[in-house]
C-alpha cells in the first residue's frame, strides 16, 4: 500500500475511534493545538497539574510534551507522566522548544530524551542542530536555520535516543536514522502562525495513536501539516485567515488534497 | 411573556450595563471565553492571582469557576473567590471539567458545590453522571454519555446542592430539580471546536447578571449557544472558521435568530 | 520626511531583520500577541520563567511587559526581566492591566515604573488616570473613562517617570511629557475582541527595536492598530473574523493603507 492510502487508512482509525492525546504543553498554544487535535479526529486533554497526570496518562493513547513556557511545576509534570507513559509503553512526542536557546530548555530536553525515551522528537533546524550538540545558536523559538541543514543531526539525535526525529522547515525530514523521508508542501505564511510547530509535534502525538510505527506516525503527521497549510493558503488572505482555514481543512482532508498537495520521497 | 422574549430583554440589559464576569479558568479557553463573553455585551475579567480575587470577586456580577487546568494555586483561588462571592450573595456558575476523570478535578467540583453554593453547574453528560455518583467513566475532557442519559442525574445534583443544573449535549437539559427544560438547535461540528462547553459556562455566568432566575440563566445561556452555533455553521467550512463566526452570531444575534435556529421546551 | 514614510522605513526595517521581542504576559492573549508580532514583522517569544529569562533577554530587541493575569512567579519574572533589560540598555513597554483595579496591580505598575525605567507605558484612560493617583476607579480591565479625559494624567506619568506614554481609545494619545501627538481611526468594535490593547502594547515593544526614539515607536504601534483594525472592519461580520482578518492586514499593510485610514497629529 502507498504511503498516502496508508495515512488515510491511520486517520480514518484515528476519526473513528478518537484517540485521547495527552498535551502538557506551553500557555501560548494549548487553544490552538487543542482546536488542531479535534479538528484531525482525536480527543485533546490538556494539563500539567501533578495530581491529575498519573491518571490522565493512563487514559491516553500517546503524550505530547512541549516545553515551550517552562516552569518548575510544569517541568515537574514533563518528567512524571514522560516515566507513567514510558512504564506503560504508552507512546510520546518531545517538542523541544528552543533549545539550544537557553541552558533550562536545552537540559530538559536531553533528559526527557534519556529517562523517558520518546518514540519522536518534532522541531525546527536550530533545535534539532543544539541537541546534536553541533553548537547551533537560537535567538528564541524562530529556527536561525533550514531544515537541510539539520539532516545529519536529526540522524544523530535518532540514532543517539533511539527515536524518529522530525525536522520541520520548507521541506521536512523525518528519520530513525536508518529511514530518512522528506515532505515538501505547505506554504511559505505557516511559521508566521504561532505554534504551528507546536501543532506538528502534536499531531504526531495524534498519529502515534494509531501508525504502524514512529518514523510512519512523524511523517503522516507532517504531511497532513503540509496539506493542510496549503490548502489553507489557497482561500486565507494573511497569517491570520491562515490560521482558521487549516483547522477546516484538518477536518475535511480527504486523500485526493494529500496527492495534490504534498510530496513524500525517501532519501 | 415568552422565553425569547425574556430573553432579548435580558441580553439587552446586559449589552447596556456591559456587567463584570469574572473567570477563574484554564489557559485552554481564557482567550475564547474572554471573546465570547465581549461578543455577547459582557465585560470579561480573567485571573486567579489571590492578592487579585478579592477586590475583583466585589466588582463581579457573577463568577465564573472551571478546573479545566487545574493547579494547586488556581484551586486556592477558587475557593477564596467562591467564599468571597457567596458571602457577598454574587452568583457563580461552576464547570466541573472532567469531574469522574481524576479525582482531584471530582473532589474539587464537590467540595465546591458544597462550600460556595454555586447557582448553576454546566457540565457534559459524563461530568455531571459523575457528580451523581452513578460512575459515569470519562477518559478526559470530552463526554462518553449522552446528555439524555444524564437527565436523572442532573436532576439529582440539582436537589443535592440546590442548584440548577445545565447538561450540554445535541439536545441540552437544563433542570432546577422541579421543573427541567430542554434545548434543541446547535451543530454536531460544535464539540469540534475546544471550549465550547467552557464557553457555555462563560455565558452562563453573563446571564446570571442579568436574568431573574438561575434556571432561566442557564436555559438562556443554553439557547444562545445554540442558536450562535447553527448561524455560524451556515456559513462555516470546518471547526476553525465554526469559532469566529460564533463570536460573530454572538454579536449579531437578534430575537428573529432565536426563533429560527432554537426550540426551547418544558419536560 | 513625513511620519508615515519613517513608519514605513521602520516596518520595513522590522520585516527584514525579525527582532526579538520577549514578552512576559497574561495567559489570555499569549497566543494572539504572538500572532500580531508575527504577522506585523517580528519574532516573538513569550515566557515567565526566571530560568529563561537573563538568556532570553539578552537575545531580545525590545521587552514587553504586561501584568494581566499576575502571580507571584510572573512577578518575579517581570522585575528580574526588566533589571537585565535596563542593565543592558534593552527597552521595555509596561502594560499596566488593570492598575487602578486592585491593589497588586497598581503596586506593582509603580514599581515597574520606578525601578525598571520603562521606554513606554501603554494602558487605557482608568489605567493612565490611576497611575497619575487622579483616583481614577475602574471595575476590571475594561475602561470606564474615554481616552480624551486622561492626556492630563498620560502628561504627568511621562514626566514622573521620564518615559513616553500611550493612551487608547477612540481617539489614542501619545505623549512623552512636552510633545503630544493623536492617532484617530480605528474601528468601534475593536474593544471586543480581548487583548487587542495588550497586542497595542505588543506591537509598540516590536517598534521599539526599530524606531529612532520612544515617542515615535508607540505612535507607530497605535497607527499600526487603527490602519489594521479599520482595514479588518470593512470585512469583518463581527468581532469574531475582526481578530483574523486584523492579523492579515498587520501582514499586508502599506504605506497607502496608513494614508487611507488614520490621522496622526500633534496637538
Amino acid at each position: 500500500m502507498d504511503f498516502f492510502s496508508t495515512l488515510m487508512g491511520d486517520l480514518e482509525r484515528m476519526r473513528t475511534s478518537r484517540p485521547l492525546v495527552l498535551n502538557i504543553t506551553n500557555y501560548v498554544v494549548a487553544n490552538s493545538n487543542a482546536n488542531a487535535l479535534l479538528a484531525l479526529g482525536a480527543s485533546p486533554a490538556m494539563t500539567h497539574f501533578a495530581d491529575d497526570l498519573e491518571e490522565l496518562t493512563l487514559f491516553a493513547g500517546a503524550l505530547v510534551i512541549n516545553i515551550g513556557t517552562p516552569s518548575r511545576e510544569l517541568l515537574d509534570g514533563v518528567f512524571h507522566a514522560g516515566t507513567v507513559a514510558k512504564q506503560n509503553g504508552i507512546p510520546a512526542v518531545l517538542d523541544p522548544v528552543a533549545a539550544g536557546a537557553t541552558t533550562v530548555r536545552t537540559e530538559a530536553s536531553y533528559r526527557f530524551l534519556k529517562e523517558c525515551s520518546p518514540a519522536v522528537v518534532r522541531g525546527n533546524a536550530s533545535e534539532i542542530m543544539a541537541l546534536a550538540g553541533v553548537g547551533a545558536t537560537s535567538k528564541g523559538a524562530d529556527s536561525t536555520r533550514s531544515a537541510d541543514e539539520a539532516v545529519d543531526s536529526a540522524r544523530d539525535v535518532a540514532r543517539m535516543f533511539q527515536c524518529a526525529v522530525s525536522v520541520s522547515g520548507a521541506t521536512d525530514y523525518i528519520t530513525d536514522g536508518s529511514r530518512t523521508l522528506t515532505v515538501q508542501g505547505g506554504h511559505e505564511m505557516m511559521p508566521l502562525v504561532t505554534g504551528l510547530g507546536c501543532t506538528a509535534t502534536a499531531l504526531t502525538g495524534a498519529f502515534l495513536c494509531v501508525a504502524q510505527d514512529s518514523l510512519t506516525a512523524a511523517t503522516e503527521a507532517m504531511a497532513v501539516m503540509s496539506t493542510a497549510g496549503s490548502m489553507a493558503a489557497e482561500k486565507a488572505g494573511g497569517p491570520g485567515t491562515l490560521q482558521l482555514y487549516f483547522y477546516d481543512a484538518l477536518y475535511n482532508l480527504t486523500l485526493d488534497d494529500l496527492r495534490r498537495h504534498v510530496i513524500v520521497e525517501e532519501v
